[in-house]
């Protein structure tokens, strides 16, 4: 179960209610116009999670337990969420399945990575929306020549292609009948955990994700029901707030919540730095910190730097762990024992509201995810809010939310590098 | 070597260059008071060095080549230097040494790490300036009792401390006879790395600390003699575009740079984040991206959202890595042949070079450092100029550079916590 808890005011008079409602209705629009495939994923997955069921049903390597790593090649929104959630879950999971991520062409990285992977126990993912992605096909190429994968052999039982139906990745994992997943075309890489790009690679490590599932289809029907209108609000808040406060920090209390941090990131950076329809630039800054660690980076800078900050933490109730700070007391260093005998759990989580509080007293408008404990339901129920969100700043900027322009003149510069040098 | 290259014009007139001048003066004046201890670290680290040399030679773990991992148990400025230096060398690390990290009270993640630690082939190193950090202390507790280190016995070999000479953790290790280093009094924690913080795990690894040393005095030397004022000019723009451009991204193209990243992240948001001396909030809000991954999530925003950032790319120009992107067409994927038979290296440099110019050519002030190798000297040179272009903002912005008064209001909260439970 999530909670959520607000200490700043979001002003909602007549107009601002009237403004909240219309925007509302846009995204039902939205919705309703099938253009935006992200909004009916989680009723709409059914087929999808038994396609994947019956995938592992039949994979002999897995059925036999042979395989222990899982290398996806994807980059941005095509490995971010899988990241995020088994980073999360990781401690929990049963299968005894490793997954790496090659994302980048940095080739220390790959070495690194690739280093310790065996192709024999190793299922390689291919995720790419468009099917083109640079960095995705270059490393796609590499494994096929390290690992001597031959694509007209038995080889390929060991592939899996993740990408947009009739994209040119489909084409060629058609043509040698490697085992292919669809993007949804109206589904955006930074909205697309949700569908095959994450379930496939979770599902195989074991992780319920049906219950990831479950938990995003509880936002949804609670959020179109207008029973999450607390939501709606943080949005307009937000949007209102967007030239004073610029910079939306998100405070994790969990190291696990890196790669969490690092989906938001893209997902609020890419999705809302936009020309609006006045061709004016708007956009809304994401930081994303872990806690208690970033207490000691980045606080100062939130308490008596520029007030252009809003503070959004993330507390974890329950870790599931009693470890205790042991009734030691070490000589000289008598000051800290007032925390003997506590656990971990309590420490962290009571960094996390002193931080808050005394963030909150300084006057920056915080606010507060509880999250009762880590699993499949709940992260699928905090990704789809995520989203939501995002989607509702975005219509209340008045912007496309779902495309990246902005990206494409750095990818055609690319390109004239080495044709020009050929 | 590291070369330096501007794509904005810092404007600076008669006034600016008198300005630069005495910002100059102040940061000389600033060194030769001794208030500030990490101006002389590159001078001052020969009895230190020695020390840890002896330390190695006496060490008979060590010389038994026993020690496969060291923990360091630290936070923030206690940490992340290290870790920065770490993930950069590693791939050429000669010893057969690890490091792990205990920075966060999330007990999942101290699990993780502790999971794979040997008590007989570790060495534990304590690391905290005040010598009282929360998290370090609980930390330190746990470990003695999960593997009952008993501290009137020979166990206390595998220790070490590294804190201010007299704080309560320098009186505790000298009551157990336990392995003590010094930071220098006058060095702030994010100021620390090139002290005994840093360079005693770093030694311990097998790393060449004392080319570390001689990079760092190579940028100390020409600063001061006044063949660095690119340093000081960007300073400057940094400083009078500040209200313009409040947020600094680092665009670091390597995936080894992501705690480079985050050192720099304290670095520049702890220092200058500040009330200034009349007392209005001050601070330049800093943001660490690694390429070309995040190309994929936050360069969008870069491109079309608010023009308030300035962007600094980090480029390695030969990572010493030949791999190569093979001579193969995937059917139906033919559009990204023109890669072939390049290297990965070409590939990530020529992504940083295509960002950077359609970036400057959108208008927004970009630079690049270019550093030829990974290499300790390489990295010691980086670490100082990073340092010296912070001290050059503060001086500029007549804020307290090296204080950080605004996290003390939640340590109090924290403490009041438990003391108002018991």
């Amino acid at each position: 179960m999530l909670t959520f808890e607000r200490r700043f005011n979001p002003k909602i008079g007549k107009k601002s209610k009237e403004f909240i409602k219309s925007s509302f209705e846009k995204m039902v629009e939205e919705k309703n116009s099938n253009n935006i495939g992200y909004y009916t994923l989680p009723n709409n997955t059914e087929k999808l999670l038994k396609n994947i069921e019956e995938y592992i049903k039949n994979n002999k390597f897995l059925q036999e337990n042979k395989i222990s790593n899982i290398v996806v090649i994807g980059i941005g929104g095509s490995s971010l969420g899988t990241k995020a959630i088994d980073a999360i879950l990781e401690h929990k999971k049963e299968k005894n399945i490793d997954i790496s991520f090659l994302e980048n062409c940095d080739p220390i990285a790959i070495n690194k990575i690739l280093k310790k992977i065996q192709k024999s126990s190793t299922i390689f993912i291919v995720i790419s929306k468009s099917g083109t992605t640079i960095e995705t096909t270059s490393i796609f190429k590499y494994i096929l020549k390290r690992f001597d994968i031959k694509l007209d052999s038995k080889d390929t039982d060991k592939l899996i292609a993740i990408t947009d139906e009739d994209s040119p990745l489909w084409e060629f994992a058609n043509k040698y009948d490697i085992t292919k997943f669809c993007i949804p075309k109206n589904v955006g890489g930074r909205f697309s955990v949700l569908s095959a790009v994450g379930l496939v690679p979770l599902a195989i490590m074991g992780y319920d994700v049906k219950s990831i599932i479950k938990g995003a289809d509880k936002i949804e029907k609670d959020f179109f029901n207008e029973k999450a209108i607390h939501l709606l609000e943080k949005a307009y808040f937000y949007y209102k707030q967007g030239k004073n406060k610029p910079i939306n920090v998100l405070f994790s209390y969990s190291s696990q919540f890196d790669y969490f941090n690092q989906w938001y990131v893209q997902l609020w950076g890419e999705s809302l730095g936009k020309f609006d329809e006045t061709h004016k630039k708007v956009g809304l800054t994401p930081v994303g910190l872990v806690g208690s660690v970033d207490q000691h980076s980045f606080l100062q800078l939130v308490m008596q730097g520029p007030e252009d900050k809003t503070l959004t933490f993330i507390k974890i109730e329950d870790f599931e762990n009693k470890k205790q700070i042991p009734d030691i007391t070490l000589d000289n260093i008598t000051g800290v024992n007032y925390i003997n005998n506590h656990t971990f759990n309590e420490l962290i989580n009571a960094q996390c509201m002193a931080t808050m509080e005394s963030v909150s007293e300084a006057g920056i408008p915080t606010d507060i995810i509880t999250i009762d404990k880590l699993n499949e339901e709940n992260l699928g129920y905090l990704i789809y809010y995520y989203e939501l969100l995002t989607s509702s700043v975005g219509i209340m900027l008045n912007i496309n939310t779902y495309d990246q322009p902005g990206v494409e003149f750095g990818k055609k510069k690319l390109v004239k590098k080495f044709v020009k040098e050929n």
